[in-house]
């Protein structure tokens, strides 16, 4: 695995013109070698450039790490005193000739801390974004990432259906929450998660980004979950809106039109079409319904290893959609004040659409 | 409380000669503001100044979050297309005079993306380290923040004694994690863990940041557990090693002298003692008993907010302890290839020593 994905990652380097890349802990670098470091104090930093070994510079007390290592690297390791890493970032990248040399870095994963290491061992290099690098490293997913991104959504599915058959009118959101987290753990999520479970219901459906609170299930209310499970290091993200006792007939309406607008996003997608295509079909439908303003949001998002990544699905993306592309379709409606509805699949392009990887009845159901 | 937290940050920029800090998603705006944000692709940073009202910029999904918050503040919203970010970094910086000032950011925290944005905005201010007004603002926990941490510590002694029941003989590392998780949000932890459950057997405990593997427990394994919980945004970090069948000697001696090593920095923590105290009074005791080479880490760091944040038990620092701060001591014995002991534990500095917050039984006890 890391040898096609490292001799992939030198001919990007290339490609670009870049000299290097540097990657702190994170996704990519469990990526590219399969090795997991918590973002801490200490910074780990890995240098992979065309043409020298790969270097990586840790803590001692990591070393043992790099016993499941697949491929030969340079090892710099540092002890506990912070007054000596400076100088072991220097040794580690004195011999890699980065001086006048564009590296690339990932703006969003690397901090002032892992950047400053580096500039001040290699004061003359360009550390430049390398994003465009690392997401053509990860945005074509293979056959065996797509396998546990389906078991990630198969986990999401079965724990919420476990989940639903508890919840009450009186209820909070919290406890659903709760309830929610254990049936995810217990039905065979890792156990970090890729976000805490959104439960949302009445008012607090009208935030897309609300948090659970101890407001009670109440006849009457629209019910938002936004929820995920991890397997094998994959994530899932989906969403469903319930019912909780009686419907009324403009929150059925807005669930009709978003779970149209969904169907419409889902269908749009194909290798060859931007993503600002899939974000326009599901914006038309919502749009010509008369509520284009209360969908305030991008349709989604693209995910894998992490739940934001490439592609996004923005109106002003023309990024082309790809086979192994996967990404959420989450088109919303949010009244201020009353309720909101937001219905999210997973899918995955493939040679002649995009699959949904999630199938659970997106029709509005009652709960409580 | 932010009345008060503001305060002494606006003391403490005039104190250290900042014109300002800038701080992005993370621990310190929650302690400053109450609000939570996720480390995600679009930035959030806020920025307070001695001479004007906090400044904060955020994507317009998010405004809703800030009807929680309790003082004014000078509001900047984005919509979807980054294209439009760096016009409004530079709209809600602009006014502030940061012109040729020392404006302080967390390089812990802070990434190359908002600290790009920062700079786009403001190219002429000085963004530098920070961390001491950082860590001056939050080392002294106050009493509600020390209620919270001892709701986190026993949460996670109850959840390990419930999981304890449960261990058996031919149970993978993994099996027992998982227990454990479960029964810490049983008990009532938050559902974000401070950090997922190190749980290590026979030569798996030689490594001191090993992850749960399928490895059986096998009779005559030392079985290490590494856990916590979090409450109210506050996380507890624990320790015990525990036997599984009969104990041979050198175990049980590596245990005992552990258990001398902790109880000793334990002790040695009071208001006025430098850091370095605390870890020599631990390494002393392991050194005496000639294994000095095989504790290969630092006795402790703070905790509270974060899992790992100042002070730092460490030789080298010279930091004075005060009362209020909170910090693990946790020395170990490492012997690779075979086994390991750490034992560690919660405490806080007091008006004459420190309090552990952890009272779970050290003595070397059998499982499985």
């Amino acid at each position: 695995m890391s040898a096609t994905r490292l001799a992939r990652l030198t001919q990007y380097i290339q490609e670009q013109q870049f000299s290097a890349v540097a990657i702190n802990a994170g996704p990519t670098l469990t990526y590219l070698t399969g090795l997991h470091f918590h973002l801490m104090e200490r910074p780990v930093v890995m240098v992979f450039s065309a043409d020298h070994e790969p270097t990586i510079i840790l803590p001692e007390l990591e070393l043992a790490k790099l016993d499941h290592l697949q491929f030969p690297a340079r090892v710099y390791a540092y002890a506990e005193n912070p007054a000596g890493w400076g100088a072991i970032f220097y040794d580690a990248l004195k011999d890699l000739g980065l001086s006048g040399q564009k590296v690339g870095v990932e703006p969003r994963q690397l901090r002032l801390l892992e950047y400053d290491y580096l500039r001040g061992a290699c004061s003359n290099a360009h550390l430049v974004d390398g994003s465009a690098i690392f997401a053509a490293l990860r945005v074509k997913k293979d056959a065996e990432e797509i396998s546990c991104m389906r078991q990630a959504v198969k986990i999401a599915e079965e724990a919420l259906t476990a989940t639903l058959g508890k919840v009450a009118i009186g209820a909070s959101e919290k406890d659903i929450a709760g309830e929610l987290f254990l049936q995810l753990i217990t039905h065979g999520s890792d156990i970090s998660l890729p976000f805490s479970p959104i439960v949302a219901a009445g008012p607090n459906a009208a935030n897309p980004h609300s948090q659970p609170s101890d407001r009670p299930l109440t006849a009457g209310d629209l019910l938002i979950v936004d929820w995920g499970a991890s397997y094998g290091g994959y994530v899932s993200d989906l969403t469903r809106t319930f019912a909780v006792g009686e419907i009324d007939p403009l929150a059925e309406k807005i669930h009709r039109i978003v779970q149209q607008a969904n169907s419409a996003g889902r269908a749009a997608g194909r290798p060859g079409v931007p993503c600002a295509e899939v974000d326009l079909a599901t914006r038309r439908v919502i749009e010509e319904a008369g509520f284009g303003a209360n969908f305030t949001h991008r349709t989604g998002h693209g995910i894998g290893m992490e739940c934001h990544e490439d592609p996004y699905i923005r109106g002003d993306n023309q990024q082309l959609l790809a086979v192994g592309m996967a990404y959420t379709v989450e088109p919303g409606i949010y009244l201020a004040g009353i309720n909101g509805v937001r219905i999210e699949d997973d899918v995955i392009v493939t040679a002649d659409g995009a699959e949904s990887l999630s199938t659970m009845s997106r029709e509005i159901r009652g709960v409580g």
